[in-house]
């Protein structure tokens, strides 16, 4: 691997382990890579585990590939609160291409539990499933952020905000996640829906093309897992060797992926299909709000 | 309505309420109507007020309508057990074709229960759902009967057997449902298969109708409903005005059926990609054991 170059904390992520409260965090490098601490239980271990068999397999399309961080191996450097020297998983920086990426964390699954977890375990996630919108909806948002072109200022509520949210704020904020007023509870306007969302290489023809393969994978079952939307918030950038059109749907977080064995994940897949109806419906809904054509007069 | 004639027990339910331990158990005349008597609890109103919403419904497509049973309102007559009389729904008999019918029950969902139910019903279902294949198959077998012709009789395991399988056995289930041997443990021949479930009009068509309209429909969520799977187990019979190649695929039990609230049911859509996942897999390895067309000879 080349070198590092200066490692530092990256400012775009909006869900997952942050360096505070005696944690180590996450580092990033200027060549496009994101450096993950590895967890304690085994998670990290596992995690890394899945990126090696995942990456090592060949029957998995290209296509589905794109739509997976790329994984450079583990690594041993300074840790981030420099207290030593720590492990971390190596993988691709999501936000490297992009100068203001607006970003959503979706943790699907109606679960996020396993079967075989400890009762505790399972127990925790119930609660939390139950008291965000993953039992209603079939996934919750973890985390985002929607940068504001015209005041210049990034919209980025905790995750305790996104936890609370009802099924119908959740809807309000996947429109506010491609309005160019974010900022706006009441009205805002999702005029980039149809870019981000509806357009081909956008959100929903990526998402098709995941369902797809989850609809015959049966290799891992993605437990607690997220989904990554992130598109490029100052629309004047040029955007860097950037694939589809800018906009990036991207899986993450495989702590918890299982062995399949020869089910489908359908899980993830039955969240997935209410995550499509979902974008669906508030493409559609902002769609009808557009003022018309006028008719043609002869 | 015309003269219900005799009424009398169902003799090919495999799952469901029966006339034992105090229970009034369900009747069918010998016009083709099943009458269901409505469980306490609200239940037995709350399934009819489903039949009523469904089949008043005109958005739904009458493919998906043939996948539902008829529905005649609701009737009171003497109790199967004589004691009285007793509010019967009446709806469509779904073996009334079959002189002897294959059937299999499969409940549907990788969880029973729905947001919303009292805590000590959540944790009934949740340990049901864990001690059967539902949690890791996102289905389960209640129940099944299959005719064996050479012998004249009828494998019809009871449902503790059922609850019990585990996924492999639940797969060896699904290929002795379509087997000239059912009672076969080790070597069904699944000779069957690719007519019950793999050609056109057969299982797998019609789960993937199935699948279209759960992909779109947000008015119902089915929590704890089954599809059934029904054959002419004696293939020298010549069914009655039955549709489709005599394979027929129903749901039934709508007692939990509750309002979808704009959202589509992840939980039942995820079991059943799981179960077409299921059966297209036994298919497709019966497919591979059946003895290969000599080669042509020049």
């Amino acid at each position: 691997m080349e070198e590092d170059g200066l490692l530092c904390p990256p400012i775009n992520q909006v869900a997952g382990h942050y360096a505070e409260g005696g944690n180590i965090g996450p580092l990033i490098d200027k060549a496009g890579r994101f450096y993950k601490p590895l967890q304690n239980n085994q998670r990290g271990q596992h995690e890394v585990e899945f990126y090696e068999k995942f990456w090592a397999d060949q029957t998995i399309p290209p296509i589905v590939q794109d739509l997976f961080p790329r994984f450079y191996g583990t690594r041993s450097v300074q840790a981030s609160d420099e207290t030593g020297m720590c492990e971390y998983a190596v993988i691709e920086d999501l936000t490297y291409h992009f100068h203001h990426p607006s970003v959503i964390d979706i943790k699907m699954g109606s679960r996020t539990w396993y079967p075989g977890a400890t009762e505790e375990y399972i127990k925790k996630c119930l609660d939390k499933d139950g008291q965000s919108t993953s039992a209603l909806l079939g996934f919750r948002l973890s985390g985002l952020q929607v940068y504001e072109i015209a005041t210049k200022a990034t919209w980025k509520p905790g995750k305790e905000w996104c936890n609370a949210l009802s099924t119908e704020e959740v809807r309000l904020a996947l429109k506010r996640f491609v309005s160019t007023n974010p900022f706006s509870e009441t009205d805002p306007d999702g005029s980039l829906a149809s870019f981000v969302y509806g357009e081909p290489g956008g959100v929903l023809s990526q998402l098709l093309e995941l369902k797809s393969w989850f609809e015959e994978q049966t290799c891992f079952h993605f437990s607690s897992a997220s989904i990554l939307l992130i598109y490029e918030g100052d629309s004047k950038s040029t955007i860097q060797n950037s694939p589809r059109s800018g906009v990036s749907v991207k899986l993450v977080d495989f702590a918890h992926v299982i062995n399949g064995q020869n089910i489908i994940d359908h899980n993830f897949l039955g969240g997935l299909c209410s995550l499509i109806k979902v974008i669906s419906q508030t493409t559609a809904d902002l769609g009808k709000k557009l003022p018309e054509e006028p008719p043609l007069t002869t």
